[in-house]
């Protein structure tokens, strides 16, 4: 079964976070408002700043949704540092990264290559209750677009928030949602 | 370990497309071109419709782009047939609909919610070798949006036409691209 | 050692009831009342609903033995009013239709066909403490016919009703039973 | 999963029959044409005899359709003569009757009460290539109808002869079959 | 290690009795007193008939004795009953008929050929505490003569009574024991 | 399952036979004649000399009658010679005294008391295949009688070289025996 | 680990000494004082009668070193009283002579030759704790020489009275021994 | 079961023998003549170096009589060399000593004591064969006396010479022998 | 045991390494020639460089001794890349830097510390053959000292060209060595 | 993983100490100050002593510093003893030399080299909680320096007496330590 609708296996982290020093993250930090966690292969190489970057041009929209975000890859949150000194794309993150060195975290969410020791490109939606609600998981070398999160979590929260209705497809806030009863059965 | 990366596991299934009489769908039907896999939980029920004429609204820009579509639930292909005939959104539907009563196909992409009997929301991305390139899953409550799919194909399309170049995040067909080297590292 | 004499094992499922919005059913309802438990392999399929419509016909005698009607099919709940909403034979069923697409009750009755997702056709006679008294299967495409339930039933109930009696064969209501003793045996 | 669909087990047995010295019965014997088993607990019990008198009245009807007459219980042979000889619904048998001590046959079909070491009253139809396509089972106390049984036979020979039709609930020779087909679904 | 010396085995069967209805026998029934169990293959069989009409001969001898006898095969109580009323030997017998078609007490015995489902012809005594003091097991074809069991059981008996006395080889009642001890190694 | 109608397992032992030299004696040496092996619990205690005697008295007979005699107990060979030379009863044994201070014969022949490490008292009848075809055993403090011995062989010898006929209770040479057939079924 | 400083495993066995009735010997009558325990093949051989009389010669010295003697062989205790009536060797012998056939004590002490079910020639001096100080074993055909017993004894108890000093090879009563320290290391 | 009568384990042991340069010793080098192996637990320790002179003064007889002489501690050929260097009574020795730091030998032998890394005084007479003849060990604290060693060698090659005779007890050369016969049983 | 005297195991890694792309470094290349393997925690972190840098001083003596040297973390390639740009201290670096992000290396090394993801800081020094010679770690936050690895490098490399020499502590090229031999033993 | 980091494991042995008698050393003697524990193959061989020579010389310095030293082989302390009274260099050695016949301590820290029953060249620093701080092995025939303890010790020492800071390569008591901090990262 895949891993929507579970909740996250514990973990604990060293993480990099601009203008504060070296953090522990753990799973519980992601739990009590709207997460967004965001693998990818490893620092300082090639489509990866870039999808961070692009992930960083959401984070403000994210936020006023109360969603926090996280990127994770197998380096070290010293690289994390580095990497943030030193490359223009990544110097404007504002997100925590979490260094995932030891592996724990990239297995939790099935997202290791073990012979890589590298994540898949993998972005998680995870709940206020700690249980991952969407998914998506990208071969290397074909990158995210971060603005399709917005719609997801949108209808996420709008389905929490109103136990007994649903979101069509391609469905923006505001737009109609569905109630789900006997009569609607073969009636779409 | 994910299942990017992965060629998909043997099945066999009957199906139903519109104007065919119920046809043998196997894993080699998947190969040769690219293939989008559809999995969603029930015919008759209420966010499916939507989501599958959405992919419907995308069918055409697919096969130009050389791609075939499958939806798949674990209903039979005789409800398939009986949904095609009652819904209005679902009688527009001209890809093939595969049945899945035997939940084979569902265990093989991971996606069964074992104690249902369903499939999540999952939509897979799978090339000409039959080899899982992308997966996007969502909680059940969720639609998902079919035209995110053409700019991912288009871009492991041209990952896969252009060995050594990868799309960096938001690309579209004809931006520029990013060739890996000693010396990008750390300059993006 | 066959299912006759075992109490059913407990399960839970969501069933079509015409006129009740979609209802859950335990194994906990199939006892307190004599109940006929009839599985098939599919919707929208072809001998099924001929069997149905046989069994609804018998639905009023039954009940008037104090017998609760159940079908039970692989397909969900959906599907279950679809079908009775597009079918003439189905339209006319007013006992509980079943969904199983978990294959939790199609296993527990032993008549599921893992390779297909379907079940065999077979109908259980279960007495008020949810022990199961007779059993019927037949290969699929041979139907059954609902009549010959009513006569079973009644012997069931007779000799429930008058313990140190036995039913001899093609018994009817009314007819003479066996009190078996030292003295009939060989003498019949 | 139930026995309907299977090849039945290979066996060796000692049977009696009218007229004959003592036989030996194998699986071999029950293939090349259609072939009824009727289980019952014992010997110079109650509800058997009327119930394997009942089967000797349809012996003739189902001979003429071709099929071949097997009565078990885990009696030996010598009783099943003794019996013969001293009952008077018993000596007009005419049909097989294997004796099973060694409870093999009646663990074949799935029919032995280990702890009394006595069948179920379980009768199953089975084809000429020895695959089972009826079963009836009813708990001790409750008496069969073997007349039921020429209905069913008539139906599965039908089946077995016209591939491509199916026979529909309540069906008897003559009557209208029923052809699978796309255009039939939800149309019945 | 053979039976000799090992206490009986539980066990709960049917068993008939002229002049009783069925009656429940367990190994309880066979302590408080000197029991024999006579074990043969089958009822209306040939062998059988005269080995237990020989041993009704010494019935009255061994009851004089203190001693009660008990036959059993794996045919039911029911057939016992059958065979009692038919078989000009049988009818004088006046011990209890054991029926063990489940074949538990050949089993804990010792004396079940599983490929046939019927017992060796063996002969066990047992004293008042349940435990088996002789045991005598001849192939199919070789009858038993019971009036060797009086002799011995005088001497189990003389045993028991007596502690620190032995019988010799064919000693009879009234004849001379052996009283074991040192001056007595080697002197016989 | 006794040990009724099994081959005897090879063992290999050192026995004596007055006149010889101590000899080697194995199972092949109990087929192609009639053999009777007689286990006894312990050289130079008491029963058992009185036993021995018995069965030498025999030995003329059953040596008549094609039997070779064989005693075994698990004292060693010197043990049987040194009995031999010193007591009266055992000095007239000439048939063959196997020593088993290895313990294989008696377990072989399931007579072995393992906390004692001798033999039960139980003797074995073993026709010329080396297939046991009866056995007595007695617990200790309780003799055997050699000559029923004489009837049981000559039973097994008539049943060997008659097939089709069986020896009732008692029989003796010359007394009529049975021809089992469907017609004496429950005729005796 | 060989046996040397082990204790003795428990065991129960019946013996034979010279002027008692038989008597029961256990683990415990090896404790409180000094034992010599001797193995040797099988009573009435050829080897043993000659080494057990040579260890009689000593029996009185060894008794006034608070010695106790045990032979011990597979044979029973009834064996070995016929020996002691019977032979002149072993009719002097007045320690106690322990009947091992269930293999028990020879297993315990590992001299047991299995195939053979005979005791290897192995000589054990067990301290009054029951922990065994010395241990000799020869091949069949070497006899042992009982005298060299007393050195070795005395050796064990002038240790065990004087801790810390030990005896030198050869060492006799009243010669010097051994006080292990610092500087004695590498001066002898 | 003991080591007597087994043919010793292969090993490979740096050695070192006076006059020579260290050599490597394996079990092929024990067999072709008889050896003599003399374990003892510690070099510069305080029983040993007595023993192992003691040793020494018998090697001149041991040589004549064909016997090989190795000494086994766990201490290393270097230790074995130093010891030789600086003992007086080790520096006369001119027989093998073997290094056994690996604790293969004495292992093999059975006489290691895990928990100290030591070996027990054991010495063991080995023939030609590589099969040990006899095994004698003492407690630590309790030295041999390698006089003994001369007769039981002289009693191992008799009997390996003269087949068919054995050494009584205490038997030295030129004593009589006994040739085991039937008629000798019982008669020593 | 200690990894000293065990070939390495092989492996395949990307590396960075000034002057060339990246390459593939597997076991293979870490023979032919004497090797250093440099392990460290983390690039970007803190005693790590310093480290590096006096290995990078000692490189040019190591490879006049035909040494290579390599480093290793489980950071990647990218990373070593990036450190080498932006470090003062790294940016000196002409060895080869080993990216161990699956831990494979590390792992093989035995210095993995499983719930950091990281390595111990270890050395290793590697014959031509692939033979690990010699080895130090120490904890996290104690520097290691390059200039020890030429004297002990020297020492082996003497060792590898002068069979039957050894090098005593403190040895520096040119110093007299060892030649051990019978004579020396306790000498020194 | 190694060692380091590790808490030692529980070992009991005999060790000599130059003016002490034997004296038993436990693990807890190596906690509660700073030890170093030196492993070497074997007393009476070559380079050893010359090691053991060294690390007597940096004794005193270690002292000061709070380090006890002990020396390890799997040689005796009888050995140890003998070794140091004849050896000029041994001769010197104040420090507790421990002796591992059984292996353990050897076994525990990971450098026995099983076939031969010798250690590795292995020196390990423990701090004051018994945890391993460093560890150098060195293939046979390759001395040590014991010089370069003082250096790392010290190193040790700043670290666990100055949480928060780090020793950087080469360094010496007095030099500049680290303060790792975010700012530091890259900055070396």
């Amino acid at each position: 079964m895949s891993l929507i609708g579970k909740e996250i296996t514990p973990f604990t982290a060293q993480a990099f976070r601009e203008g504060d020093d070296f953090i522990e993250v753990t799973e519980e930090d992601l739990k009590g408002q709207w997460s967004v966690v965001c693998f990818y292969p490893a620092d300082f190489s090639f489509v990866c700043p870039t999808e961070l970057e692009d992930l960083q041009n959401q984070y403000a929209n994210l936020q006023e949704l109360g969603v926090e975000v996280y990127s994770v890859s197998t380096d070290s949150h010293f690289v994390h540092k580095a990497w943030h000194d030193h490359s223009d794309a990544i110097s404007k993150i504002t997100y925590t990264m979490i260094g995932d060195p030891s592996h724990e975290i990239s297995r939790n969410f099935d997202v290791l290559i073990e012979e890589k020791g590298m994540a898949d490109r993998g972005t998680f939606i995870i709940d206020p209750d700690g249980v991952i609600q969407a998914a998506e998981i990208n071969a290397d070398g074909i990158g995210r677009d971060a603005s399709t999160l917005i719609d997801k979590i949108k209808a996420a929260q709008y389905v929490r928030n109103n136990p007994g209705e649903v979101c069509p497809a391609k469905w923006e806030e505001g737009k109609e949602t569905l109630k789900p009863s006997l009569d609607l059965v073969g009636k779409i």
